[in-house]
């Protein structure tokens, strides 16, 4: 019964490593929406600037920093509101001294304001506003690439994509990424006494459990796999089997009694990855 | 722009506690193959022993103990070998003093055996076989039902199954269980300035980045999602999303400026839970 020719730990190390430098090679191109656990086969350079203008922090007011130098809690000073912005709003609005817009969180800065003053510290009166509380140049304004600046190198090849990364890249407008092709596993069972447990047991026998294991650990880590049933210890059956897997990209069997011949190899998966021998060409 | 009613903290809890009540009614069938990260909704129970019979553990000669007591490690006694069995096989086989059949892991022990001797203590030898250790009774024999037994209970209403519980399914032969059904999440963006990052930057705009982070987790999770758009800051527009959103389990809304007004409820996910208010209906 013994079909299968060792090699040494050396020797399978480099069939894997060979194997995994040629998998590296698949590429395909994926969403937003279905990037989650894929790697990144290239690295992704932002082209645009994260905040994409200057934005308000606060709701409050955009003014001229040095307007407010003498507000004081007890004695305002007092501002006209020449217009109001909200978030995605563009308008062409430029403030003068003495001047301010109303402003929501996440607005574009207008032109010649270069702080927010908080809603919290202002008081609204029929045109004008009273503020409270000085601010300094550059307060409550988030700026233009402060996050992420354009053609900054915010992913790299080979990175496992979490939905952090994915945040990032649709921060940046990559709606699409290039990402390796899924490792697809096939699996096949061995074993004269093993049956499948969709049927009932026969006197004998006993219910094929690597499998269904291997296939939820499989699926757990994101990848694919295909099963292609349970083998007699018959070379012919086996090598039909192993034959039709190879399309696969990795390939496990469930040895049951022929355990002892397979050598373990851990990639990232709980599984015994098995490389066909020799004898299969 | 503030269409939401805010309730008391025990008051949401308690809208979250009676909706998982209701999602726990919706049940479905899952075979072995999509089992894995779902939610038991029975009781599992073994109808069969597992192993379904006493098995050998080695391979080596199933024998009755008391032959080999006398073994010695250079005074072997000798047993005639009266057949041999590999696993899966059954044969209407059984031993006397004085014989023994050779057996394979896994193989059934015969009638009459009462031990197995590991085949590195014996040396064959033209239809007898020499045993060098003597083996105590129902060494290397793994009995029936000493992993599972018939009546057991194996696993309980609401585990969310890992491999190994899966693994126990399939040792049992159920190749079914009932499950509850997967939760979806609907997905709600919101913002005049928010944009799908399928489209040119434009200027005032910004990237949505809730939508696909959000989405990665859910998926990781290894639940369901529906993405039903960007809502402008408009009462009708967000109105029907809402309403479309409704057939889902759990709708989330990435609310943007208006995100203080959404109270956080962590439920196994990284999200803010977010449930529909009054002005809805």
């Amino acid at each position: 019964m013994r079909y299968l020719t060792l090699c040494s730990i050396e020797e399978a190390k480099s069939i894997v490593d060979e194997h995994i430098k040629k998998l590296k090679t698949k590429i395909e191109e994926v969403d937003l929406f279905n990037a989650i656990g894929r790697v990144l086969a290239e690295d992704v350079f932002s082209e645009i600037d994260v905040p994409p203008y200057d934005r308000a922090k606060m709701d409050g007011y955009a003014v001229k920093a040095e307007d407010t130098y003498d507000a004081e809690e007890d004695n305002p000073i007092e501002l006209k509101i020449i217009g109001s912005l909200r978030a995605g709003e563009i308008k062409d609005l430029k403030i003068n001294n003495g001047e301010c817009i109303e402003i929501a969180t996440g607005s574009i800065i207008p032109k010649g304001a270069n702080a927010v003053v908080m809603v919290e510290y202002t008081e609204r009166d029929n045109g004008k506003v009273k503020i409270y509380k000085p601010v300094p140049p550059m307060e409550n304004i988030q700026f233009t690439g402060s996050d992420i600046m354009a053609g900054e190198l915010v992913l790299r090849k080979d990175t496992k994509l979490t939905p952090r990364d994915i945040g990032v890249l649709s921060a940046i407008g990559r709606y699409k990424v290039k990402v390796y092709k899924k490792l697809k596993f096939g699996i096949i069972s061995t074993g004269n006494e093993i049956i499948s447990p969709e049927k009932p047991l026969e006197f004998g026998k006993i219910y094929d459990i690597n499998t269904y294991t291997l296939a939820s650990y499989i699926k757990n880590l994101g990848y694919d796999f295909e099963f292609f049933g349970i083998a007699k210890y018959d070379k012919e059956d086996l090598k039909e089997k192993i034959k039709k897997a190879l399309k696969c990209d990795i390939m496990k069997l469930n040895l049951g009694t022929l355990e002892n011949f397979i050598y373990s190899l851990s990639f990232n998966i709980y599984s015994v990855w098995y490389f066909y021998s020799q004898w299969i060409k």
